[in-house]
């Protein structure tokens, strides 16, 4: 373990690489951009290729029963601000694999990465892993070819594996969905196709300053690696964080039922798509795909659009010379075990207009008004851009001195380090907070 | 972490104790007995008092809405031997606290047990932790000092805490149950009160090897403490362990759905129970009980009440001087993360009479067959009184042979203290395997 967090610091720090072509990554991705011709256009629910409402609840679904459905959700949270809501949410329960694939270059450790564009991409491709498949790509045995370099995850043992855990998405969009988080390092001969590039850790970690380059797959399987720790001690130490957490769990009160999407309270269907009469959160839209690439591809699929732009915010202090974060132990109605820790801001200010005063999130005007000076990281980055359209967040890391003792139970300070061991772990981190993590080894690395 | 390593091995080697009574455990234990009656009296599930059959889905529920319910579950593994069966299944979704306290005399850990009756058992009293207490109980504010040592738990914050995980439950026949296991230490001046003692990990520990009287909940919080590691590496990385285990929740496929008790298929109501039409696998019985001690307390309950004797053991090979135990990875319909790791063998040998042959589980023949040289390990123990009546198993550990490779992808062989490791977070290691754990401790201390 101590030889990989080396080699994995040693990546982190390479900005130069040995292999990647001299013209640099701005001319490949130039390169890839013009190779690639995806365009989407909006549809009406019910005009949808091949997915169907159900004439009884609803409810969005493929004729084939595959990919995923939309249902509504009815959540019970008597002691949050909002004790009940309806919402529609995506269910997709089986588990893809998001793997990168690394390899040792003049003894510097690089990633596959790939330029690839997703149907709900504000701009185009984002650099992403080197495979995104779903269960049904890689159980299909004898068609592992069609995603290329997938044979490497599918059989990680006959590799050396770094990564391998399974992480939620997006609690408030997804019921219980869960990806696979995969770092493999191969010594085989690899051959490089169209549209991958070898890159070193400090090269990817460097692009998610840059808006909408680094896509969300990509941040969470780089948050899980063993980045190195060390150090003075924590603020708290694991077992009491953990306990923390434990009796989070314990004792947070939030039931979700499953009603039908047409029966949501607050949400109507209006222009072809499902939206809340608030004009607020987000509308589960159509869209028709036309991809060209390698392949042509053409296909329907609805996607949650939301109406905003999301702040995802984390505070950054050091104790004792160890930079440690502020992250809330928060609920989300599709987590898998009620309670996992996120940033210390993630929302869409502009929902908090309908919502009541007591729903403002904590530390909100403190990211909104701090001055550059505080503002260590700073980008518009997407979320999964196969299921949301244009989905934005503007993600911070601030300087802060908000004390070692914020004064709230749902908010605790933890080392960075202490994040790289829970990350070893299913369900502690969520994917906003997972994408910091990333955007924090960029700053600190 | 290193400093309460070697305080829980200290505490695991001390068989005598500098505090507790010199009369020593059974005469405290026959003491506790003469002041408890419990009497268990069997009644039709249609007659017990302030419990309901729901008229149309024959489901068992409390009048007060509380405790926990018995429904029906039909569970599709299509991979598996068996790939659809129906069965009961009581739901209990509340976490509940398992927990014990713990102070140091002398420079020795000792833990505050507690001799337990429970309707379930056998025979009267078990040792038990200082604390069960459900949700209920320990939210209730105002009511805390109902059951005692409570809030030692639920202020753990103010204590030093060394264990704090939520842990599931017998996945076959329970649905989604998780108990907080809690170690606790205090410094405080404590009274021990008419049924609680002072006890060394050892003793406790050595208490295994009965038959019958260390109880189930306490074995759970047992393989929970931290105890030491150290020494050679073992067989195989922790990364490897977890990217197994990953690997099999990402592509075990069960599904489970909630049916009605009375429309399942191959159950059916016979003298006031709910059965299997084979005769096997368990019966939903209901009971009355009058429990007389410090308190009288009356109450009636369904339970579950297995029909066999179940067998219960892992295999133990040392691989470079290393203890390893083999486990299994495999699915059980209450789970709430898919799949997770329990003994080798973990079966009632006589259920197999009416499934396929190609259930039979592994290792079954091996277990059976070995000599007494090879026990090294062997107690009747019973699960959860409060919920299984009369559900014992018999708990083994014994030496093997099987090597390095044994062969089949759902097996592999643990570093002991790669249990440990793993016991620090939720849903590893099933009851059974962590029951086993208490066991290895009591043998390899």
């Amino acid at each position: 373990m101590a030889d990989i967090m080396t080699r994995v610091a040693r990546s982190a720090s390479a900005r130069e690489s040995a292999v990647a072509d001299p013209g640099g990554f701005d001319r490949w991705f130039a390169q890839c951009a013009t190779r690639t011709h995806t365009t989407v256009e909006r549809v009406p629910l019910d005009a949808l290729d091949r997915w169907r409402r159900d004439p009884v609840t609803g409810d969005l679904r493929h004729d084939s029963g595959r990919y995923f459905t939309v249902h509504g959700l009815r959540v019970h949270h008597p002691e949050g601000p909002v004790p009940r809501w309806d919402q529609p949410i995506i269910d997709q329960p089986e588990t893809g694999i998001l793997g990168i694939l690394v390899k040792e270059f003049d003894g510097v450790l690089h990633c596959l990465m790939q330029a690839k564009a997703e149907p709900g991409n504000s701009d185009g491709l984002q650099v992403s892993p080197t495979v995104q498949a779903t269960r049904s790509n890689y159980t299909r045995v004898h068609q592992g070819g069609s995603v290329p370099y997938l044979d490497y995850f599918r059989n990680a043992a006959a590799q050396r594996v770094i990564v391998d855990v399974r992480q939620s998405e997006q609690g408030a969009w997804f019921y219980r969905k869960r990806n696979r988080n995969m770092v493999v390092e191969t010594t085989d001969e690899v051959t490089v196709l169209d549209g991958f590039r070898w890159m070193t850790l400090g090269q990817v970690l460097a692009l998610l300053g840059r808006d909408d380059v680094v896509n969300m797959d990509a941040r969470t399987v780089l948050s899980c690696l063993p980045f190195p720790a060390g150090g003075a001690p924590a603020l708290h130490r694991t077992a009491d964080v953990l306990s923390w957490l434990t009796e989070a769990r314990s004792l947070t009160d939030v039931r979700t039922e499953r009603v039908p999407l047409n029966a949501l309270e607050g949400w109507h269907d209006a222009d072809g798509r499902v939206c809340h009469e608030s004009g607020r959160f987000f509308d589960v839209i159509g869209v028709d795909v036309v991809a060209g690439g390698r392949e042509v591809g053409r296909w329907s699929q609805p996607m949650i659009e939301p109406r905003g732009t999301g702040v995802i915010a984390v505070l950054l202090r050091e104790f004792d010379g160890v930079p440690h974060v502020l992250l809330h132990a928060g609920a989300e109605p599709g987590y898998a075990d009620v309670v996992e820790l996120g940033p210390t801001v993630q929302c869409d200010p502009a929902s908090y207009e309908v919502l009541p005063a007591t729903a403002r999130p904590r530390y909100l005007d403190e990211v909104l008004s701090a001055g550059k000076e505080r503002i260590r990281f700073e980008a518009l980055l997407s979320e999964e851009g196969g299921r949301f359209h244009h989905a934005r967040n503007r993600y911070l890391v601030v300087d802060s001195d908000v004390p070692a003792d914020p004064g709230h139970p749902d908010y605790r300070w933890l080392a960075v380090r202490q994040l790289t061991a829970l990350l070893r772990h299913s369900h502690y981190l969520n994917v906003q907070a997972r994408s910091l993590v990333a955007c924090l080894h960029s700053v600190l690395s």
